[in-house]
């Protein structure tokens, strides 16, 4: 680092999680209904004005289960998989990564005042949300886009 | 809230943008090639193990140069034009949000020790890089993706 930069920051949650999964667990999340409660002392209601307008938002999300002491830092299999390469964890999407941050693209099927109800979020009941934006297509990968076969292996039964 | 949740949490950089722009500009952003600068502190050299099989990566980033007495929590008009709707913080992608995250998917070109190099990343030199994930295809929306006529119109200069 150099001397002029920022190393930390507090981040607040805008809002949870309610309903959908208790446990995080690995597959099928496709279905899942969840509601994202919005914080009041956060946000405006008028926060969400216009966002009806996208079919998708991208929710940010602390995965606040993880241990910080669990973190892992290194490398490791995803999921353990005997039968897949021990990968970086910048190379993976586990939970247990440097700041516990999750990103998931789902689909938002209501915006009523102070709730918001998606299906498709894979984060569990009372998870700390820290933003919600718009999916813009604009905003997906540019150019082609290549995985390593492993992780087409892990996404087979991801949603 | 619940008396369960967890509300406030500490994240610190993994490292930094390098290169790249050094003005936030609005448009133009997808020719732009820039590092990440690893914090050797916060992660192993193995951390990156394998990240070269993705094209792409999705980088987690804080838009630090934005004053926390600036952010928006309720609605304004995507870069003040008055063409367009005054939509919600959350319903837009702008710098001045709560929590000032940014993230976005961006072509990965090099993978060297303590380095990565990547093309398209809309963050200028010295942002504060909290978390890099590689991009799975699976991960993207799922169903039809619909977006207002701001948007499209917002993004057609965008890369």
């Amino acid at each position: 680092m150099s001397s002029g930069d920022r190393e930390a920051f507090e981040v607040r949650a805008i809002g949870w999680v309610r309903g959908g999964r208790t446990e995080p667990v690995d597959d099928a999340w496709g279905a899942v209904t969840s509601t994202i409660e919005l914080d009041g002392a956060q946000l405006d209601p008028e926060a969400v004005r216009g966002l009806a307008g996208f079919s998708h938002v991208e929710v940010v999300f602390v995965f606040d289960r993880v241990a910080e002491a669990s973190v892992c830092r290194g490398a490791r299999r995803p999921r353990g998989n005997p039968a897949w390469p021990e990968v970086g964890i910048l190379a993976q999407r586990a939970r247990d990564r440097p700041n516990r941050i999750g990103t998931t693209v789902c689909r938002l099927v209501a915006v009523d005042p102070g709730r918001l109800t998606v299906i498709g979020l894979d984060a569990v009941d009372g998870t700390p949300v820290v933003d919600v934006k718009p999916y813009l297509p604009g905003f997906g990968p540019r150019g082609d886009v290549r995985q390593p076969a492993w992780a087409e292996e892990l996404m087979a039964g991801y949603w």
